[in-house]
């Protein structure tokens, strides 16, 4: 599989979909435009699907899991080990992510792409074995990834987006899991938005002032040795990132050449989904942003790429918590169009001034 | 049934529960807070309903339907024959409130509590006739009730509230239905927080700007004319609002006396929640604000009560349909504080520093 074709054959979304679905949108019994977002949920998912009675009846969230040698510069709260013991955790059904993936009629998917732990060919529902590094090495001593690797962790992602959406899957979610990931997230969201490293630096899974003060050094120093080329996303991706940002990206990447929405969960997803962004821009039209997380860099990602979270209720998880729960909303949006009267068949008053 | 008993009988809500629902949070398989407000969610439910395992099986959205003598003062876009219009698409289920509650889960009661049309007894499953009134009088002329009227509204929500809590019902939505309603609405929002009523009044279901300035004028004469006592809520209610209005008051009540959270729609809800909380500060716990309306006024009204909408989604629609859409974020928060494993359960090791 080559990147650059798959890439050439993404599209904008089709804006005459777009119309048709508005036209139904304006002559349902309600004030036009007084379903507000969720009317604009309905049109994006008529134009990315190309179809004018969409439905989301197969849904399924990607959670990515990587390791990080950063972690040994004591960025996070939360020890290393951590990584393998929550992807057994959701394997097993008891996260965060377990319980709102139910809730929205999803199924889970957790994707070893990068974890520094041996799963000895555990065979799982729900668990897919797609290692390409055993952790990243310490971005603070040097590139986290080679390129090939990076390459190799987006790869991963379209080919999985392919097989889920052959699969019958109408939308897909976005998910991480990774201690120490949100250091090279803030690391990302530096250099591609000028943003200072104190300003999009937050407290992860909740440090201290004195760990935060380390953290945002930890962040500055890597990004002074590694001195990424800021014209290309993979570059950058490779340096300072990490499997599970690069397996996200590839992923929209692949939701984008098959047409299937993708709703980019916090602070790490929409770290990957700023480089699939500026690998090819089109893919923004794929996208919902589900929620905006209380890592502060996070508003400053989403503003770049141009999209606006649907959700705001201080969640800072990850592992595609936000994800699963603004498909219930994205979903809404497809309920109101497709179910409700037409002024026409209520027998219902249209506006008269 | 005398309004006075069951106002004394309701109290704040158990802090003890409330500390015991924070202790299993805090164990659970994620870092302290970072599930943000779902987690506040959770903890009011339990709160609520004094049960450390509540559950949300039973769900229900009241849409109260009443017409306005204002409506001949040109507010709305729409003719007054609408609201029985749109009482009959609730009924065969093809209004937005249908779409969402149904994607919540949650069942549809309308109410006629004040129709200006007689439905000549009509049975249906889903639709109760408690009609009060046919529609309030003018208020620019006169009061819009009598204050018996008024009382004789709440009654009827509390005992709805009764009877649903009664049948299992496990939370209630509130939701409204009238032609003009914004109208008495942002006249209410105007007496009790102060606000202008140019900053208060809004497009409704969407007037133009001569429309807007008649409606400014029309709310300013009725408060002239029918100058009510601001520390006295009924007097407020009985000469600005109306029949639905009152309904939903008396609903919320009814919720805080049988102990059932009830989460409240948009500008309309919230006027109502706002005599509610004016009559009983109490009641405040039991409520949940469903949304930020795109209506002007409403910010001014949560404001005015203390309370943090879940949703900012530009909806505008009343009927219920916020409460309905928030009922499944709500639900979202019971999921995660049952479903999620503790840290021992799920042998995840906890935070290091």
């Amino acid at each position: 599989m080559d990147l650059q074709s798959i890439l050439s054959g993404i599209t904008n979304t089709n804006g005459k979909f777009a119309a048709q679905a508005q036209e139904r949108l304006d002559n349902l019994t309600k004030p036009q435009g007084s379903l507000g977002r969720l009317e604009e949920f309905a049109k994006q998912l008529v134009a990315i699907s190309e179809n004018t009675m969409p439905d989301l009846d197969k849904k399924v969230v990607f959670t990515f899991a990587g390791d990080h040698g950063v972690a040994e510069e004591g960025v996070s709260a939360f020890p290393k080990e951590v990584t393998p013991q929550m992807v057994l955790n959701f394997i097993h059904g008891g996260a965060g992510i377990n319980a709102l993936a139910g809730h929205a009629g999803a199924d889970v998917v957790v994707v070893d792409i990068g974890v520094d732990y041996d799963f000895g060919g555990l065979k799982k529902d729900g668990f897919v074995s797609k290692k390409i590094i055993s952790g990243t090495k310490n971005m603070r001593r040097g590139p986290a990834m080679t390129r090939e690797e990076a390459e190799q962790c987006i790869l991963v992602g379209i080919e999985l987006a392919n097989e889920y959406a052959k699969k019958g899957y109408k939308i897909f979610g976005t998910g991480d899991m990774g201690i120490a990931n949100t250091t090279p997230s803030s690391a990302i969201t530096n250099v591609m938005t000028g943003k200072s490293v104190e300003d999009i630096t937050g407290r992860g899974t909740g440090i201290n002032d004195d760990a935060w003060k380390n953290k945002v050094a930890v962040i500055k120093d890597s990004i002074k040795v590694n001195n990424p080329d800021t014209s290309d996303p993979i570059d950058v991706l490779a340096k300072l990132g990490g499997a599970e940002i690069a397996g996200i990206a590839g992923l929209i990447i692949g939701a984008a050449a098959n047409k299937v929405p993708v709703v980019v969960d916090g602070f790490i997803s929409t770290a990957g989904a700023l480089i699939a962004y500026l690998i090819e821009p089109k893919t923004r039209d794929y996208m919902f942003a589900a929620h905006m997380s209380q890592e502060i860099g996070h508003k400053s990602i989403l503003e770049k790429i141009g999209l606006r979270p649907i959700l705001d209720l201080d969640m800072r998880l990850g592992e595609g918590t936000g994800a699963a729960l603004a498909m219930l909303v994205i979903e809404s949006g497809l309920k109101i169009y497709k179910e409700m009267a037409t002024f026409a068949e209520a027998a219902v008053a249209e506006k008269s001034n």
